[in-house]
């Protein structure tokens, strides 16, 4: 399979609850510079956004379709999205690159005075570079530019039916690539193979693209969980954890796996439990009315005895169009949950010497409470061939 | 092999050149935010930019080793660099994800009335949330603030032999891959199992991971080059086209391969030969005191009879940390090449009813010409069994 197309009526209902949230904000016209905001009003998929070269605008304006304002390489492929108003020029160009398009549009579809709004808030940045921002804002001088009120954010963070089966779907496979990892873990095997022949059962098992993993090895534990593989060979004792987001029709999953190399010390085997213990009970707590804060505190009472969580900073977060979304699982976070909210939880323990345990699960909010979308972990850590 | 470490005395010559960039033109210290930048002059290599949650932050004083201003997250991994200085907040944090912090750093290494750099230009943007920028700027009310001048482009643009080697590796692997095409790509196969066959084999090669595929495949040519792929199986007559970036070492290559799914009809066997001509012609072009305006254009003239390239914007680019960096091979970019460059060859052709050719090379410049880093594929496209 490859990307889902999803029906024009998906968009169009993101877009008519986005033009309501503008509406009673005050901003008459939204400029989306990212890959996932504007693939969220649009469907246009592509891996091109590793090249930096290119700026891309998306306009939302008070009413109607989204307009592209886009690099001509990218024409062909958002001339089969729903968009009917895609404006290019030709990019890379040093004079004008895409400015004054840009700026046309923006003018076109707001008031003199009009409130022009940008994703703002954590995580966010302005996909283009300074200088031009500063032309834009020079070129429209009657109008307001300020952040959007968290408008996207809360938007995005409520999924559709159609998006949590989508996040479902890549959920699915990575517990089927999990699964095998015993087939390309055991001792000896260095550390790089492992986060090699990993990523590929994740595409034997249907993944259409890896873009993250992440994990360790270690006795007893692993320093971290945002490094890169090195050669040293699985040695028995080991605690090895994978991390991966992969995406399957343009939608991440993101969760991990705990193994033991040979058998699992006792420090280990209760580490593992008092992560899965953590997890169970903020998929317990997790329903409509609680916050992101209760589902922190609650992993937290358990693995510090609520003395406010590690330096990985937080216990969770959203997931979906990209690996890691609002809403963040720390006691400062006070979003109600509501259905359709999709999040990892992700319990983190300090182990000896520095080193440290991190389980995570993906878990979609209904009205009646959570639902899992990757299939739990049981409280017995697995174990790999010595 | 996992991601190779380069001595310190790397980082320090590119600190040093850096710094005497700085002093030419008046910068006190530089601001970086993005993953290439950052690991430019640190080595700090991780996937986990994939998430977006938290902005990072390297300071390049005018004298002495980079300030890492970073999430408690990335200190350990931060630690395994050459740096010294690593100032670290727990992320994220909604009151302040960093500013405080970047301001004393930025505020220590700059006079009253100083000026900080950010890099510009074409290509750049500032990864961090716009509202807390515009904090930072506040909070130091004398220095001033402005682009680079294009001082971190030209410094990364010419790059040091172990960066070339790094890159040769890179390149070695994705030839092997495309070698081994023939097993994947067969008629019926759908382009999405194409797509996911041809990134196993760049792992089993030996990339660590592999950021970028796209391609197409169509009867005579493709609509574009950036799409995913869709579950049309390829059929005879089909031109199948596969670009890649992989990473190794950290380091991109960027080059791709063109088939024909049976006998290729004469019109895509003499495309096909137009565009190796082109390359070659751009080839032998290619050395010191030329211009990227020069090699775009003797592709351009081959290709368009010099009517000046099409939609895609240009026949060619940098490459390196990042799967596209500057120089871009357009008629208005004037950078002078010079031994160390390493480029990527890029020219496409029209086809029949809005379809495209495009073939793609990866060279470096030497005091001498250009040398391959892609084994250069012949004027005879490549046959797929049917």
């Amino acid at each position: 399979m490859a990307c889902a197309v999803f029906p024009p009526e998906e968009f169009e209902a993101r877009v008519s609850q986005t033009q309501g949230r503008m509406a009673r904000v005050g901003i008459e016209a939204l400029l989306l510079t990212t890959d996932a905001d504007i693939r969220y009003f649009t469907g246009f998929l592509t891996r091109f956004w590793e090249s930096p070269t290119r700026p891309w605008f998306l306009v939302l304006p008070a009413e109607g379709k989204p307009i592209a304002v886009i690099p001509s390489i990218g024409a062909p492929l958002m001339r089969r999205t729903w968009l009917d108003d895609i404006r290019t020029w030709r990019a890379p160009n040093y004079d004008d690159d895409g400015v004054s398009l840009l700026v046309d549009t923006l003018g076109s579809v707001t008031s003199k005075d009009g409130m022009i709004g940008l994703p703002g808030g954590n995580g966010t940045h302005l996909r283009m570079p300074v200088q031009d921002w500063a032309r834009v804002r020079a070129l429209l001088p009657g109008r307001r530019f300020g952040d959007d009120k968290g408008l996207m954010a809360a938007q995005r963070m409520v999924k559709s039916e159609a998006e949590v089966r989508a996040i479902a779907k890549t959920c699915a496979i990575a517990n089927r690539a999990f699964d095998r990892v015993p087939e390309v873990a055991t001792a000896g095997v260095p550390l790089s193979e492992v986060f090699r022949r990993f990523q590929i059962l994740c595409l034997e098992e249907g993944a259409d693209w890896v873009p993250y993993l992440a994990g360790g090895a270690g006795q007893g534990g692993y320093r971290d969980v945002i490094s890169p593989a090195d050669d040293r060979p699985l040695a028995v004792g080991d605690v090895l954890m994978l991390d991966t987001g992969l995406i399957c029709d343009g939608y991440f999953c993101d969760f991990d796996r705990n193994f033991s190399v040979g058998p699992a010390s006792n420090k280990v085997k209760s580490g593992h439990a008092r992560l899965i213990e953590a997890t169970q009970a903020a998929y317990q707590a997790a329903r409509p009315g609680q916050t992101a804060a209760d589902l922190f505190n609650v992993m937290d009472d358990i693995l510090t005895v609520g003395q406010g969580g590690s330096d990985a900073g937080r216990l969770g977060h959203g997931v979906g169009l990209q690996l890691t979304e609002p809403p963040s699982l720390i006691a400062e976070d006070h979003t109600v949950l509501a259905p359709g909210m999709v999040l990892t939880l992700e319990p983190g323990i300090d182990m000896d010497d520095g080193q440290i345990m991190v389980h995570e699960e993906n878990i979609v909010i209904r009205d009646a409470g959570a639902e899992w979308l990757s299939a739990p972990s049981g409280a017995w850590i697995r174990t790999l061939t010595a």
